[in-house]
């Protein structure tokens, strides 16, 4: 089991690559062998399962062998711990700036009062 | 002006490492100077600085020199897109689960309907 800091740096290098974010995007759409998952690419067939393997090894894709063919298909839990970990940075963001807005109105309304007492 | 999946690639880049996520959360609680950003870090102020130089590179960090101290922030926009890019394919994973579900629940609909007729 990979610790929670770990998946995150492997789920986002995973995803700082056009070539592997393009395949997570054909994957959202259903299940696809591996040369379905390649014929989109312009790039070797091997290059493609490299891909694949940095894909699985950060827990976004799962394959599988069926017979004689790898379907592989997308893990949800992965993409949804990343989205997490920047939705709850960016709240915390939004929080601050509220907090801020906050303190700016309330300073001038008391210098506003000030100024007419 | 960075092209989209250009910035997709460097802010994901960015986000791949825990120690400039650990920046990155330091700076959604408000502005930090170098010094102040490389307290909590067992690192060379000069590691803090390359670290940096990738955040800002991504835009996920805009840098400042007031004075003598160059003040960090962070630039909300560069974290909203790449939210923003794991959101939508997390939406599309999910719709295509619920037209799945659909489906097979009326699959087994008409196949009850047919055996009791």
């Amino acid at each position: 089991m990979l610790q929670y800091s770990e998946s995150l740096d492997l789920a986002f290098h995973a995803l700082s690559d056009p070539s592997r974010r393009g395949m997570v995007e054909r994957l959202t759409r259903g299940p696809a062998s591996v040369t379905e998952l390649a014929e989109p690419f312009a790039m070797s067939l091997s290059a493609v399962v490299q891909h694949l393997r940095i894909l699985e090894a950060s827990g976004l894709v799962r394959t599988e062998k069926l017979g004689r063919v790898r379907v592989c298909q997308i893990e949800p839990k992965a993409l949804q711990n990343a989205e997490k970990w920047i939705n709850d940075r960016r709240m915390l963001w939004e929080r601050r700036l509220d907090r801020l807005g906050k303190f700016l109105a309330e300073e001038s309304n008391e210098k506003d009062q000030g100024s007419t007492s």
